[in-house]
Protein backbone atom coordinates (compact mmCIF):
# COMPACT_ATOMS: atom_id res chain seq x y z
CA UNK A 1 0.00 0.00 0.00
CA UNK A 2 1.23 3.28 -1.05
CA UNK A 3 0.59 6.00 1.68
CA UNK A 4 0.60 9.96 0.92
CA UNK A 5 0.17 12.96 2.91
CA UNK A 6 -1.11 15.83 0.35
CA UNK A 7 -2.27 19.58 0.68
CA UNK A 8 -5.83 20.43 -1.96
CA UNK A 9 -7.55 23.12 -1.31
CA UNK A 10 -5.40 24.50 1.56
CA UNK A 11 -6.64 21.30 3.49
CA UNK A 12 -4.19 18.50 4.58
CA UNK A 13 -4.82 14.62 4.10
CA UNK A 14 -3.66 11.31 4.44
CA UNK A 15 -4.61 8.83 1.39
CA UNK A 16 -4.01 5.28 0.16
CA UNK A 17 -2.19 5.84 -4.14
CA UNK A 18 -4.40 3.62 -6.66
CA UNK A 19 -3.02 2.79 -9.66
CA UNK A 20 0.34 4.11 -10.75
CA UNK A 21 1.38 7.80 -10.33
CA UNK A 22 5.16 7.70 -11.87
CA UNK A 23 3.76 5.94 -15.09
CA UNK A 24 0.65 7.28 -15.90
CA UNK A 25 -0.40 10.22 -13.43
CA UNK A 26 -3.29 10.99 -15.13
CA UNK A 27 -5.24 8.11 -14.00
CA UNK A 28 -3.88 7.75 -10.53
CA UNK A 29 -6.12 8.50 -7.71
CA UNK A 30 -5.59 9.23 -3.78
CA UNK A 31 -8.35 7.27 -1.41
CA UNK A 32 -9.23 9.65 1.16
CA UNK A 33 -8.42 7.99 4.62
CA UNK A 34 -9.99 9.09 8.08
CA UNK A 35 -7.40 10.64 10.43
CA UNK A 36 -3.76 9.39 9.84
CA UNK A 37 -2.25 6.31 8.70
CA UNK A 38 -0.95 5.16 12.24
CA UNK A 39 -3.11 2.20 13.73
CA UNK A 40 -6.23 0.60 11.36
CA UNK A 41 -6.64 2.34 7.81
CA UNK A 42 -10.15 3.56 7.18
CA UNK A 43 -10.81 4.80 3.80
CA UNK A 44 -13.40 7.22 4.14
CA UNK A 45 -14.90 6.73 0.73
CA UNK A 46 -14.09 9.73 -1.13
CA UNK A 47 -10.97 9.95 -3.26
CA UNK A 48 -9.44 12.38 -5.57
CA UNK A 49 -7.25 13.10 -8.78
CA UNK A 50 -3.61 12.63 -7.63
CA UNK A 51 -3.32 15.07 -10.79
CA UNK A 52 -4.94 17.24 -8.50
CA UNK A 53 -2.70 17.20 -5.24
CA UNK A 54 0.40 18.80 -3.94
CA UNK A 55 2.68 15.78 -2.46
CA UNK A 56 3.75 16.89 1.33
CA UNK A 57 6.08 15.25 3.25
CA UNK A 58 4.55 11.52 4.04
CA UNK A 59 4.99 12.28 7.91
CA UNK A 60 5.62 15.10 10.26
CA UNK A 61 8.08 12.86 12.34
CA UNK A 62 8.74 14.22 16.06
CA UNK A 63 12.50 13.56 15.48
CA UNK A 64 14.40 12.38 12.55
CA UNK A 65 17.14 10.14 14.09
CA UNK A 66 19.93 8.99 11.42
CA UNK A 67 23.39 7.27 10.58
CA UNK A 68 26.57 7.56 9.78
CA UNK A 69 28.86 5.45 7.71
CA UNK A 70 26.45 2.33 7.27
CA UNK A 71 27.45 2.33 3.61
CA UNK A 72 31.73 0.97 3.53
CA UNK A 73 32.51 2.51 0.34
CA UNK A 74 30.55 6.14 1.58
CA UNK A 75 33.09 6.21 4.36
CA UNK A 76 36.00 5.53 2.02
CA UNK A 77 35.48 8.46 -0.32
CA UNK A 78 35.07 10.73 3.30
CA UNK A 79 38.24 9.22 4.59
CA UNK A 80 36.47 7.71 7.32
CA UNK A 81 35.97 4.34 8.71
CA UNK A 82 33.10 2.18 8.15
CA UNK A 83 30.73 1.93 11.60
CA UNK A 84 31.72 -0.74 14.07
CA UNK A 85 29.18 -0.08 15.88
CA UNK A 86 26.21 2.25 14.39
CA UNK A 87 26.43 5.70 14.63
CA UNK A 88 23.58 7.39 16.04
CA UNK A 89 22.47 11.55 15.15
CA UNK A 90 19.64 13.78 15.50
CA UNK A 91 18.19 16.13 12.60
CA UNK A 92 15.15 18.46 13.71
CA UNK A 93 12.04 17.85 12.75
CA UNK A 94 12.27 21.81 11.36
CA UNK A 95 14.66 20.32 8.46
CA UNK A 96 11.61 18.01 6.96
CA UNK A 97 10.55 19.22 3.62
CA UNK A 98 8.58 17.21 0.91
CA UNK A 99 8.67 16.40 -2.65
CA UNK A 100 9.27 19.22 -4.64
CA UNK A 101 10.12 21.63 -2.16
CA UNK A 102 13.25 23.62 -2.41
CA UNK A 103 16.46 22.58 -1.08
CA UNK A 104 18.22 25.80 0.47
CA UNK A 105 21.34 26.24 0.20
CA UNK A 106 23.06 28.69 3.18
CA UNK A 107 24.58 31.50 2.83
CA UNK A 108 26.94 29.78 5.60
CA UNK A 109 28.11 27.07 3.84
CA UNK A 110 30.34 26.45 0.77
CA UNK A 111 29.98 22.56 0.38
CA UNK A 112 26.12 21.37 0.42
CA UNK A 113 26.11 17.68 -0.47
CA UNK A 114 23.47 15.34 -1.03
CA UNK A 115 23.10 11.80 0.54
CA UNK A 116 20.23 9.77 -0.59
CA UNK A 117 18.98 7.28 1.83
CA UNK A 118 16.54 4.68 2.92
CA UNK A 119 13.89 6.16 5.59
CA UNK A 120 12.15 3.86 8.14
CA UNK A 121 9.29 5.52 8.95
CA UNK A 122 7.59 4.19 12.53
CA UNK A 123 4.12 3.18 13.11
CA UNK A 124 3.63 2.03 16.57
CA UNK A 125 5.27 3.59 19.56
CA UNK A 126 8.16 1.54 20.89
CA UNK A 127 10.93 1.35 22.90
CA UNK A 128 13.43 -1.60 23.82
CA UNK A 129 12.58 -3.46 20.44
CA UNK A 130 14.58 -6.63 19.75
CA UNK A 131 16.05 -6.78 16.20
CA UNK A 132 13.60 -10.33 15.62
CA UNK A 133 10.55 -7.87 16.11
CA UNK A 134 11.98 -4.68 14.91
CA UNK A 135 10.11 -4.36 11.55
CA UNK A 136 6.72 -4.52 13.39
CA UNK A 137 6.86 -1.29 14.52
CA UNK A 138 7.62 0.01 10.50
CA UNK A 139 4.37 1.35 8.81
CA UNK A 140 6.41 1.59 5.96
CA UNK A 141 9.83 3.52 3.44
CA UNK A 142 10.23 6.41 1.72
CA UNK A 143 13.21 8.24 -0.13
CA UNK A 144 15.07 10.67 1.94
CA UNK A 145 17.71 13.23 1.18
CA UNK A 146 20.08 13.11 4.11
CA UNK A 147 21.63 16.96 2.96
CA UNK A 148 24.85 17.84 4.70
CA UNK A 149 27.13 20.93 4.58
CA UNK A 150 30.02 18.86 4.62
CA UNK A 151 32.28 22.57 5.24
CA UNK A 152 30.50 22.96 8.45
CA UNK A 153 30.43 19.16 9.38
CA UNK A 154 33.79 18.97 9.72
CA UNK A 155 34.51 22.07 11.48
CA UNK A 156 31.63 21.28 13.81
CA UNK A 157 32.48 18.32 15.09
CA UNK A 158 28.90 17.49 15.84
CA UNK A 159 26.79 17.21 13.39
CA UNK A 160 23.52 19.15 14.56
CA UNK A 161 24.37 22.66 12.77
CA UNK A 162 25.43 20.87 9.44
CA UNK A 163 22.60 18.46 9.10
CA UNK A 164 20.10 20.69 10.82
CA UNK A 165 19.19 23.34 8.22
CA UNK A 166 15.78 24.02 7.10
CA UNK A 167 15.06 22.04 4.21
CA UNK A 168 17.62 19.67 5.27
CA UNK A 169 15.46 16.69 5.40
CA UNK A 170 13.36 16.04 2.00
CA UNK A 171 11.31 12.96 2.35
CA UNK A 172 9.15 11.21 0.06
CA UNK A 173 6.97 11.26 -2.27
CA UNK A 174 5.31 8.64 -0.42
CA UNK A 175 5.52 5.55 2.11
CA UNK A 176 5.54 1.94 0.60
CA UNK A 177 3.87 -0.23 3.18
CA UNK A 178 4.74 -3.55 1.49
CA UNK A 179 8.04 -4.01 0.82
CA UNK A 180 11.36 -5.84 2.07
CA UNK A 181 13.80 -3.18 3.01
CA UNK A 182 16.82 -5.95 2.45
CA UNK A 183 18.47 -5.26 -1.08
CA UNK A 184 16.66 -2.52 -2.42
CA UNK A 185 18.69 -0.31 -5.39
CA UNK A 186 19.15 3.51 -3.81
CA UNK A 187 19.92 5.68 -5.91
CA UNK A 188 20.72 9.63 -6.11
CA UNK A 189 20.62 11.17 -9.73
CA UNK A 190 21.52 15.42 -9.91
CA UNK A 191 20.44 17.13 -13.52
CA UNK A 192 19.54 14.06 -14.99
CA UNK A 193 23.28 12.15 -14.33
CA UNK A 194 23.42 9.58 -11.77
CA UNK A 195 25.97 9.75 -9.00
CA UNK A 196 25.04 7.78 -6.03
CA UNK A 197 24.30 4.38 -6.64
CA UNK A 198 23.96 1.35 -4.12
CA UNK A 199 21.92 -1.38 -2.46
CA UNK A 200 20.44 -1.22 0.94
CA UNK A 201 21.67 -5.34 1.27
CA UNK A 202 25.59 -3.13 1.20
CA UNK A 203 24.92 -1.76 4.64
CA UNK A 204 26.99 -3.17 7.34
CA UNK A 205 23.82 -3.19 9.82
CA UNK A 206 20.60 -4.20 8.78
CA UNK A 207 17.42 -1.68 9.18
CA UNK A 208 16.19 -4.26 11.99
CA UNK A 209 19.25 -3.52 13.75
CA UNK A 210 18.98 0.16 13.17
CA UNK A 211 15.61 0.32 14.74
CA UNK A 212 16.40 -1.95 17.77
CA UNK A 213 19.94 0.18 18.41
CA UNK A 214 17.59 3.22 17.88
CA UNK A 215 15.24 2.27 20.54
CA UNK A 216 17.40 0.96 22.66
CA UNK A 217 17.82 4.66 23.74
CA UNK A 218 14.55 6.45 22.95
CA UNK A 219 10.77 5.77 22.72
CA UNK A 220 10.08 5.79 19.28
CA UNK A 221 6.96 7.72 18.47
CA UNK A 222 4.51 7.26 15.26
CA UNK A 223 5.59 9.23 12.32
CA UNK A 224 9.22 9.29 13.63
CA UNK A 225 11.90 8.84 10.89
CA UNK A 226 15.23 6.88 10.71
CA UNK A 227 17.55 7.49 8.18
CA UNK A 228 19.34 4.86 7.05
CA UNK A 229 22.89 6.35 5.70
CA UNK A 230 24.03 6.49 2.32
CA UNK A 231 25.91 5.06 -0.23
CA UNK A 232 29.25 6.05 -2.24
CA UNK A 233 28.84 9.05 -4.53
CA UNK A 234 27.77 12.07 -2.52
CA UNK A 235 28.87 15.20 -4.08
CA UNK A 236 28.19 19.36 -4.05
CA UNK A 237 24.88 20.95 -4.86
CA UNK A 238 24.36 24.36 -6.54
CA UNK A 239 21.75 26.87 -6.97
CA UNK A 240 19.61 25.35 -9.74
CA UNK A 241 20.89 21.64 -9.42
CA UNK A 242 17.59 19.24 -9.59
CA UNK A 243 18.63 16.33 -7.65
CA UNK A 244 16.49 12.81 -7.34
CA UNK A 245 16.25 10.47 -4.78
CA UNK A 246 15.48 6.83 -6.35
CA UNK A 247 14.73 4.27 -4.82
CA UNK A 248 13.69 0.71 -6.00
CA UNK A 249 10.01 -0.08 -5.18
CA UNK A 250 9.80 3.86 -2.99
CA UNK A 251 9.35 5.91 -6.45
CA UNK A 252 11.52 9.04 -6.93
CA UNK A 253 12.16 11.96 -4.14
CA UNK A 254 12.64 15.35 -6.26
CA UNK A 255 13.90 18.58 -5.63
CA UNK A 256 14.88 21.61 -6.57
CA UNK A 257 18.24 23.26 -4.67
CA UNK A 258 18.80 27.26 -4.80
CA UNK A 259 20.31 29.52 -2.67
CA UNK A 260 18.35 30.98 0.50
CA UNK A 261 17.08 33.78 -0.04
CA UNK A 262 16.77 36.18 2.94
CA UNK B 1 5.98 36.19 35.89
CA UNK B 2 6.31 32.71 36.47
CA UNK B 3 4.34 29.86 33.98
CA UNK B 4 3.58 26.78 35.14
CA UNK B 5 2.34 23.77 33.36
CA UNK B 6 0.47 21.15 35.36
CA UNK B 7 -1.42 18.28 35.70
CA UNK B 8 -4.81 17.88 38.14
CA UNK B 9 -7.56 15.47 37.76
CA UNK B 10 -6.47 14.45 34.73
CA UNK B 11 -6.21 17.59 32.67
CA UNK B 12 -3.23 19.63 31.54
CA UNK B 13 -2.62 23.31 31.71
CA UNK B 14 -1.14 26.38 32.02
CA UNK B 15 -0.64 28.78 34.76
CA UNK B 16 0.91 31.76 35.84
CA UNK B 17 1.75 31.32 39.71
CA UNK B 18 0.93 34.06 42.19
CA UNK B 19 3.09 33.72 45.27
CA UNK B 20 5.95 32.20 46.62
CA UNK B 21 6.13 28.31 45.69
CA UNK B 22 8.94 27.78 47.16
CA UNK B 23 8.88 29.98 50.67
CA UNK B 24 5.20 29.02 51.46
CA UNK B 25 3.63 26.38 48.54
CA UNK B 26 0.36 26.44 50.94
CA UNK B 27 -0.39 29.80 49.89
CA UNK B 28 0.77 30.42 46.93
CA UNK B 29 -1.93 29.74 43.95
CA UNK B 30 -2.23 29.12 40.32
CA UNK B 31 -4.02 31.36 38.03
CA UNK B 32 -5.37 29.25 35.00
CA UNK B 33 -4.60 30.99 31.42
CA UNK B 34 -6.67 30.40 28.28
CA UNK B 35 -5.01 27.75 25.90
CA UNK B 36 -0.92 28.65 26.00
CA UNK B 37 1.64 30.89 26.81
CA UNK B 38 2.50 31.72 23.49
CA UNK B 39 1.60 35.08 22.07
CA UNK B 40 -0.80 37.23 24.70
CA UNK B 41 -1.59 35.80 27.85
CA UNK B 42 -5.05 35.53 28.62
CA UNK B 43 -6.13 34.72 32.45
CA UNK B 44 -9.33 33.20 32.57
CA UNK B 45 -10.31 33.67 35.76
CA UNK B 46 -9.69 30.73 37.74
CA UNK B 47 -7.26 29.64 39.70
CA UNK B 48 -6.42 26.39 41.42
CA UNK B 49 -4.12 25.88 44.77
CA UNK B 50 -0.55 24.81 44.17
CA UNK B 51 -0.47 22.23 46.81
CA UNK B 52 -3.31 20.60 44.31
CA UNK B 53 -1.09 20.36 41.34
CA UNK B 54 1.48 18.04 39.70
CA UNK B 55 4.35 20.04 38.05
CA UNK B 56 5.21 19.05 34.66
CA UNK B 57 7.91 19.90 32.05
CA UNK B 58 6.83 23.56 31.52
CA UNK B 59 7.20 23.08 27.78
CA UNK B 60 7.05 20.44 25.39
CA UNK B 61 9.39 21.57 22.83
CA UNK B 62 9.60 19.95 18.99
CA UNK B 63 13.12 20.54 19.97
CA UNK B 64 16.27 20.53 22.27
CA UNK B 65 19.31 22.80 21.13
CA UNK B 66 22.08 22.14 23.09
CA UNK B 67 25.51 23.80 23.56
CA UNK B 68 28.75 21.98 24.71
CA UNK B 69 31.82 23.54 26.39
CA UNK B 70 30.50 26.97 26.70
CA UNK B 71 31.81 27.07 30.78
CA UNK B 72 36.02 26.83 30.27
CA UNK B 73 36.13 25.49 33.74
CA UNK B 74 34.08 22.43 32.82
CA UNK B 75 35.73 22.15 29.10
CA UNK B 76 38.57 21.64 31.18
CA UNK B 77 37.72 18.99 33.62
CA UNK B 78 36.61 16.82 30.92
CA UNK B 79 39.70 17.28 28.96
CA UNK B 80 38.31 19.89 26.56
CA UNK B 81 39.10 23.15 25.19
CA UNK B 82 36.83 25.81 25.52
CA UNK B 83 34.92 25.91 22.83
CA UNK B 84 36.25 28.83 19.97
CA UNK B 85 32.67 28.62 17.84
CA UNK B 86 29.67 27.41 19.41
CA UNK B 87 29.18 23.77 19.79
CA UNK B 88 25.74 22.77 18.84
CA UNK B 89 23.76 19.33 19.79
CA UNK B 90 20.49 17.94 19.57
CA UNK B 91 18.10 16.05 22.07
CA UNK B 92 15.24 14.33 21.01
CA UNK B 93 11.99 15.60 22.58
CA UNK B 94 11.08 12.14 24.05
CA UNK B 95 14.31 13.01 26.76
CA UNK B 96 11.63 15.76 28.34
CA UNK B 97 10.64 15.22 31.67
CA UNK B 98 8.95 17.50 34.52
CA UNK B 99 9.91 18.27 37.89
CA UNK B 100 9.64 15.03 40.56
CA UNK B 101 9.63 12.64 37.30
CA UNK B 102 12.46 9.97 38.01
CA UNK B 103 15.80 9.83 35.83
CA UNK B 104 16.43 6.54 34.83
CA UNK B 105 19.76 5.27 34.25
CA UNK B 106 19.64 2.92 31.46
CA UNK B 107 21.51 -0.40 31.70
CA UNK B 108 23.84 0.78 28.62
CA UNK B 109 25.82 2.65 30.81
CA UNK B 110 27.84 3.30 33.89
CA UNK B 111 28.53 6.75 34.32
CA UNK B 112 25.57 8.69 34.19
CA UNK B 113 26.13 12.30 34.81
CA UNK B 114 24.21 15.51 35.44
CA UNK B 115 24.74 19.17 34.03
CA UNK B 116 23.24 21.80 35.29
CA UNK B 117 22.26 24.27 32.72
CA UNK B 118 19.94 27.96 32.32
CA UNK B 119 17.85 26.61 29.77
CA UNK B 120 15.53 28.91 26.73
CA UNK B 121 12.40 28.92 25.79
CA UNK B 122 11.50 30.09 22.63
CA UNK B 123 8.29 32.38 22.63
CA UNK B 124 8.20 33.36 18.80
CA UNK B 125 8.37 30.95 15.59
CA UNK B 126 11.68 32.70 14.28
CA UNK B 127 15.07 32.37 11.68
CA UNK B 128 17.63 34.66 11.45
CA UNK B 129 17.03 36.37 14.30
CA UNK B 130 20.43 38.89 15.12
CA UNK B 131 22.17 38.97 18.49
CA UNK B 132 20.87 42.36 18.75
CA UNK B 133 16.93 41.32 19.06
CA UNK B 134 17.83 37.64 20.21
CA UNK B 135 16.12 38.25 23.82
CA UNK B 136 12.64 39.30 21.90
CA UNK B 137 11.94 35.69 20.94
CA UNK B 138 12.37 34.65 24.50
CA UNK B 139 9.34 34.11 26.28
CA UNK B 140 11.43 33.24 29.64
CA UNK B 141 13.79 30.72 31.63
CA UNK B 142 13.58 27.83 33.17
CA UNK B 143 16.24 25.04 35.17
CA UNK B 144 17.57 22.21 32.84
CA UNK B 145 19.22 18.80 33.69
CA UNK B 146 21.37 17.61 30.10
CA UNK B 147 22.03 14.33 31.31
CA UNK B 148 24.61 12.21 29.55
CA UNK B 149 25.90 9.28 29.62
CA UNK B 150 29.37 9.97 29.64
CA UNK B 151 31.02 6.32 28.63
CA UNK B 152 28.82 6.40 25.75
CA UNK B 153 29.53 9.76 24.89
CA UNK B 154 33.10 9.56 24.74
CA UNK B 155 32.24 6.18 22.91
CA UNK B 156 30.08 7.05 20.00
CA UNK B 157 31.71 10.36 18.93
CA UNK B 158 28.18 11.60 17.78
CA UNK B 159 25.78 12.82 21.10
CA UNK B 160 22.60 11.85 19.71
CA UNK B 161 22.21 8.46 21.95
CA UNK B 162 24.35 9.97 25.20
CA UNK B 163 22.26 12.29 25.76
CA UNK B 164 19.27 11.48 23.95
CA UNK B 165 18.05 8.59 26.52
CA UNK B 166 14.69 8.84 27.85
CA UNK B 167 14.42 10.91 30.90
CA UNK B 168 17.72 12.82 30.43
CA UNK B 169 16.33 16.41 29.53
CA UNK B 170 14.58 17.73 32.64
CA UNK B 171 12.70 20.94 32.74
CA UNK B 172 11.51 23.26 35.48
CA UNK B 173 10.12 23.77 37.52
CA UNK B 174 8.64 26.87 35.99
CA UNK B 175 9.42 29.79 33.25
CA UNK B 176 10.59 32.92 34.76
CA UNK B 177 9.20 35.67 32.17
CA UNK B 178 10.87 38.73 33.87
CA UNK B 179 14.91 37.79 34.96
CA UNK B 180 17.78 38.91 33.20
CA UNK B 181 20.03 35.89 32.28
CA UNK B 182 23.18 37.36 31.91
CA UNK B 183 24.70 36.70 35.60
CA UNK B 184 23.18 34.09 37.30
CA UNK B 185 24.22 31.44 39.85
CA UNK B 186 23.88 27.83 38.69
CA UNK B 187 24.22 24.98 41.14
CA UNK B 188 23.73 21.10 41.04
CA UNK B 189 23.15 19.63 44.14
CA UNK B 190 23.44 16.18 45.17
CA UNK B 191 21.88 14.27 47.80
CA UNK B 192 21.94 17.70 49.79
CA UNK B 193 25.86 18.37 49.03
CA UNK B 194 26.68 20.80 46.28
CA UNK B 195 28.63 19.29 43.32
CA UNK B 196 28.20 21.88 39.83
CA UNK B 197 28.68 25.65 40.67
CA UNK B 198 29.19 28.52 38.27
CA UNK B 199 27.85 31.53 36.98
CA UNK B 200 26.03 32.49 33.94
CA UNK B 201 28.42 35.14 33.15
CA UNK B 202 31.12 32.82 33.10
CA UNK B 203 29.73 31.35 29.48
CA UNK B 204 32.17 31.96 26.48
CA UNK B 205 29.14 32.92 24.72
CA UNK B 206 26.06 35.53 25.48
CA UNK B 207 22.74 33.63 25.60
CA UNK B 208 21.51 36.07 22.88
CA UNK B 209 24.63 34.51 20.65
CA UNK B 210 23.40 31.16 21.39
CA UNK B 211 20.16 32.29 20.39
CA UNK B 212 21.50 33.62 17.17
CA UNK B 213 23.57 31.06 16.02
CA UNK B 214 20.68 28.45 16.23
CA UNK B 215 18.61 30.41 14.46
CA UNK B 216 21.22 30.93 11.66
CA UNK B 217 20.57 27.08 11.15
CA UNK B 218 17.28 26.40 11.88
CA UNK B 219 13.69 27.75 12.15
CA UNK B 220 12.75 28.39 15.78
CA UNK B 221 9.32 27.57 17.22
CA UNK B 222 7.27 28.63 20.18
CA UNK B 223 8.36 25.78 22.91
CA UNK B 224 11.47 25.03 21.79
CA UNK B 225 14.37 24.98 24.13
CA UNK B 226 17.76 26.02 24.11
CA UNK B 227 19.92 24.25 26.67
CA UNK B 228 23.54 26.83 27.42
CA UNK B 229 26.04 24.75 28.58
CA UNK B 230 26.90 23.45 31.78
CA UNK B 231 29.72 24.53 34.98
CA UNK B 232 32.41 22.31 36.11
CA UNK B 233 31.88 19.98 38.79
CA UNK B 234 30.11 17.11 36.97
CA UNK B 235 29.74 13.54 38.41
CA UNK B 236 28.52 10.23 38.13
CA UNK B 237 25.18 9.71 39.08
CA UNK B 238 23.31 6.49 41.24
CA UNK B 239 20.12 4.48 41.83
CA UNK B 240 18.68 6.53 44.83
CA UNK B 241 20.19 9.72 44.51
CA UNK B 242 18.35 13.09 44.25
CA UNK B 243 19.67 15.50 42.01
CA UNK B 244 19.07 19.41 41.89
CA UNK B 245 19.78 21.85 39.51
CA UNK B 246 19.03 25.16 40.93
CA UNK B 247 19.45 28.60 39.08
CA UNK B 248 19.19 32.28 40.91
CA UNK B 249 15.86 32.87 40.12
CA UNK B 250 14.15 30.54 38.73
CA UNK B 251 13.94 27.89 41.63
CA UNK B 252 14.78 24.61 41.64
CA UNK B 253 14.40 21.74 39.57
CA UNK B 254 14.59 17.96 41.51
CA UNK B 255 14.83 14.36 40.23
CA UNK B 256 15.10 10.98 41.69
CA UNK B 257 16.95 8.71 39.86
CA UNK B 258 16.73 5.14 39.81
CA UNK B 259 17.93 2.41 37.61
CA UNK B 260 15.82 1.63 34.34
CA UNK B 261 12.84 -1.15 35.25
CA UNK B 262 12.20 -2.97 32.11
Amino acid sequence: MRIARFALQGAVGYGVIEGEPEADPGSARIDLIKAHPFGEIERSGRSVEFDEVRLLAPVLPSKVCAFGRTYAEHAKELGNEVAQEPLLFLKPSTAVCGPGDTIRLPELSDDVQHEAELAVVIGSLCRHVPVERALEVVLGFTCANDVTARDLQRRDGQWGRAKGFDTFAPLGPWIETAIDPSDLEVSCVVNGGRVQHGRTSQMVFSIAELIAYTSSAMTLLPGDVILTGTPAGVSTLRDGDIVEVAIEGLGRLVNPVAKEER
